[in-house]
């Protein structure tokens, strides 16, 4: 017998009509380093038992809700019980299972962003630094190679010292009132109650705030926004811009829509330093543009023999064979795995491994997306941004 | 003999050093309207000498002065003397030369934006209006036909209502502290006295501004600023970006910087309404993106039998021969020779003829001026946008 | 129990320094339908062991050779049994295990090009027919989604009956004498008793021809080839172009390089109808630009609403979230899985999952090479194309 | 008194309906080198007449002929009488014109291709050669700055010896019988007692081959030609395809078409050394990728400031201020121009002014047309290009 084995994903969420739950499992599954084991996909247990069934799953590890799931699992031999919850719920159903599961002893992968509010973060920022379980916080975007790329690239001083970041994300396709027209995302993402007080700055905005941070290194010190509501009939945000002053002077601006109408989702970050550029954008991901000021642009590109460490270890393919979306989600996933392995071996992980999105990310999207929504209502320009935990 | 003959311009400034003089030459000649007769190319009549032969000019059409120029072409017979004055100095010796020309019954093309500052932009106007001589205010990038087009389209409703507007013009020429190494251009440019109070903002800005306004049929209204000194020893902002809002209810986000290390001149903008899209970039210009929430992009290109009016009368060539920054100056060129003509024969110009910037587009750039840099002293998120003139 | 289970996958070869064997489970293992249940993953027992345990097998699943692995496998019960064997070896180890897992009753995967030689080809074809097993020979570049639109768009008339089919696979790996280095992807496919006597015609010319054919949905009747060995020292082609003429009279450009240096892998197609056109890059592999006459091109992306049955049964993320060269090999698999459970349910599959290459397609392929070697030699300038199977 | 001159342009051609005669204009006067003085634009006096006058000239310099046109200009004082005479007429009336153009002391351009046939090109060859006036043939597209570039950077050895060239050169607009519709470019392009015997290889497959050439300063040894008429009832071809060898063991494909549908005329070379290629498409035309195989790929741009001479002689604007078609053309003149000054003179001019296409690609080209029916005609693959004078 092999020493190792895969790693048995609990699902929670991901029921029919779920796109997200889907991808995770895509990128979970890809690399051959997870196993799905059980879910509890609804909190119908008739749509869960569907689902199960479509996943192939014996009908035995397939729950009606999460409680029970944690509950039975617990229940079984270590080595046939769940080692990762995998959380795809609306907002609301974060802080919940994710706590229960942390202090049932699984790791846990939760999408983003962190819970329905501030306060929620608050807690599950205290619940996850007081356990021992790895936790990943599904900011994808942060998994294409490019990125890290751009990332390694900025802290070896590349492009000198950061004066300028720009990041935009714009969708269109709440470009009309689709929550009024059985859109189950539409639906669950336009209600406050379910997605939280800021809508597509929720949503998106802290991703596209993630990238800047997390792109950089450098972290937002003051920022101002101006939030709009594009559709009539909407309760909550679907379109703003943030100015945002980070700590070391450099200046950003950040945009966000999702009625841009027609735009697809195209997240692009660009930053300019002392001494050169870099551009990427997500529908292109597989380049990155290096900008120089007296010699030619140059290309970086995915799966090349000249990338730095952070890249290659988050490739699969050799140039000219694009990598995409998926790929940037198993990114995360087998990053998060191969900690968890050299954890369960007693072994260091390498720094590159330990590069996946966790709690301290999600304490601070969810402080930007409290941020934000003070900043929206407030006449004076800059708002102080100062993370609580 | 010919009953129309091509128009004859003096040049004011666009001596050795100088850039943009010699592209409104270029697209000045191009179309074979107008031919170069007179010029007083600078202030230095040994460098105004010198340039006049390089322009193959007779010796005695070229002046050591525009007072000088203006004095001694009214002696010529009418059929010899000028017609146009062409004004490509920097911004300090925009107004003096432009009001006189206009006395002396000239026409008057001039180089954005209109003048030093928002005071002689008033007077300015006023003389402007006084006259019954033709103003040409070059804001080139709504000279290209895509441009045209997308305006039109706009006019038309085919996208819908706007509701979002994003400009960005990113530079990084002035990416280090250029005007201490004996570069002419940067010298001026970041210089108070002679470019005026804003430096970035004042060069492009005006162009994006004038771009966000032009393409949309909207005004702003409001207007939200952020400026900074990117490189350590500049007097004047080289970067920045501006919040607005439209009188409509859209919003917009307008980008320009001069420190983006490594971008060149592409010019950007995007226009969301509530049935579709619009990009389009300066590089690229001979495509405009259509997009669509629920049928494939599309992308309108120059030269093509599809194209509405506007776009039609502002190009020369086939779809796939790709016309340039050189013929969006001549369309302004072309435009306003045009209305000059049919005023010489008392004739009715085509609207889309008169569609090139003048004395309104100009008045409304220095007030954008004025605003921003009110704005980026203020602790208020907005400032109201009121043009004075 | 659910009633249908995973399909066990046997892998043949993807052994340390396999590039295309972890590509094939990357894809096979995504969307959850396969699990990795055995492998012979190299005739070194050795490097088979290590490559199983890497892959986190059981011990007693890991096999030193495919006669092992099929002989020990058939002794398990067949719940736990290998289901589908999939080969990924150099070309001269295909013929064999596919021969016999057929025989031995497992469906098959193969890397292509089917065979090493058109002999063999000839005799496979007669087995796999043979066969009530399905039999899936990986020309990954048909399961990209924007390519299976475009094909049913020209099956639909949408373009008109095709004129000209340019079909170009540039790539620059093998620009020196890289098998003199050490690296063992080059060592084979340049050695013609593992690669066969075409090279570059061989590895990714067939690519581009089966991507001609599936594309339009013509075959093949007259072509006329010319190859090289760019690189001295080299015993095989490196780089070549082949034209073509189809059946219905279009005729085709192909052109194959691995000695463009510093391409990457950018197959590209082009297909021009009496009506319309339709191009497509492999590199950019979401976007399918349609191109018209005498209205604007459209760009029709994967994940769109308004695509054709073909693309929407082989995507999994809505437009904007790129799909990549793991998922084009996804599809294939995906596509095979469900007919196999189809056959299992005793169900008609659907017309779009029986779309994934195999036998006929390889028999194809194989001809293409012999007649394109021929032709090579030979002063005519046409040779006919015509497959004997 | 400057002791230079504008050069006087007489146009022969460029009548009304005519596309390039106003492009040639464009192009000729944009840099202020040359003034229209007289024409000959159609061989219908009331047709030149008419074009006479939209050109503003003056009636007594108008022509019913181009004989008229030199023995009339020839009696002015030859202070006033055309220096240049420019010809833009369908390809059955360049031979005589420019014989007698030079015989009567005029510098010559001429557009492409030299001549109807080979036997007219031999004896234009021998008379231009015999004369000393300068002869610009206008292949457009060799004046493009970063053509130049990378015409520089292969005869530098930057990418090593040269192995491979694709030319490709697809236009769609003979997509339909446009002849039979009153079209006027359609009709003469189509008709071999106009046109020559080649259609689209002679119209742009002559383009493509100077490229071919021009670019990587080698001569083609060998070829092989497969010709279509794709639209019937059209006399000569409308596409095709022609193989060929280089004198140093390159080979090279060229593709040209005027039937693939939607296409606009985007000419397109890429060349591939040992050590690394070069990618150029008309289209985008300000960038030259330059690809390496084991660093990033880079783009240079037009008007920066790390170009070649070459380059450098042949921009007027900074980079990211597009030059496109005209420009091209325009740099073509503006060297013809800088060669007549230089010999006006008694100056040497710089070898980049001299770089302009004549006599040597005219006859070449015409050799190119030739060769490519023989070889259309003939079974045999490959047959040898052999050019006499």
């Amino acid at each position: 017998m092999s020493t190792t084995k895969k790693l048995k994903l609990g699902l929670v969420g991901g029921g029919p009509g779920s796109f997200i739950g889907a991808i995770h499992l895509n990128g979970a599954l890809m690399d051959g380093m997870f196993e799905l084991a059980a879910g509890a996909f609804s909190s119908d247990p008739e749509k869960s038992r569907i689902r199960g069934e479509e996943l192939m799953l014996p009908s035995n590890r397939v729950y009606g809700s999460y409680d029970e799931m944690f509950e039975k699992e617990l229940e079984l031999p270590e080595s046939e019980r769940i080692d990762v919850v995998c959380i795809v719920t609306p907002n609301n159903v974060h802080f919940d299972p994710t706590v229960k599961a942390l202090k049932h002893g699984f790791h846990v992968a939760l999408d983003k962003p962190l819970t329905l509010n501030y306060q929620e973060a608050k807690e599950l920022y205290k619940a996850v630094k007081a356990s021992d379980k790895f936790f990943l916080l599904t900011h994808t975007y942060s998994g294409y190679p490019m990125i890290k790329q751009a990332k390694q690239m900025i802290a070896e001083g590349q492009i000198g010292e950061v004066r300028k970041v720009y990041v935009e994300y714009p969708q269109g396709w709440l470009w009309k009132l689709l929550e009024s027209e059985e859109n189950k995302q539409a639906a669950w993402r336009t209600d406050p109650t379910k997605n939280g007080l800021a809508g597509c700055m929720g949503d998106i905005g802290t991703h596209a705030f993630h990238m800047a941070e997390y792109i950089t290194g450098l972290k937002v010190s003051q920022l101002c926004a101006d939030l709009y509501i594009k559709v009539e009939g909407r309760p909550i945000d679907d379109d703003g811009v943030v100015l945002m002053r980070f700590e070391n002077g450099a200046s950003g601006v950040l945009m966000a829509s999702q009625t841009d109408t027609g735009a697809e989702n195209n997240l692009k970050v660009r930053v300019y330093g002392e001494k050169g550029g870099l551009e990427w954008e997500q529908e292109l991901n597989n380049s990155l543009l290096v900008r120089w000021p007296d010699q030619p642009d140059q290309i970086y590109r995915a799966g090349t023999g000249y990338l730095g460490s952070l890249a290659n270890e988050n490739t699969r393919t050799p140039a000219g064979h694009p990598e995409g979306y998926v790929e940037a989600f198993a990114n995360l996933y087998r990053n998060f795995a191969r900690c968890i392995y050299a954890q369960q071996k007693g072994e260091t992980p390498k720094p590159e491994w330990e590069d996946f999105p966790g709690i301290e990310d999600g304490i601070r999207g969810m402080a930007f997306i409290d941020h934000v929504l003070k900043s929206n209502k407030s006449d004076q320009k800059w708002t102080p941004f100062i993370v609580e935990k």
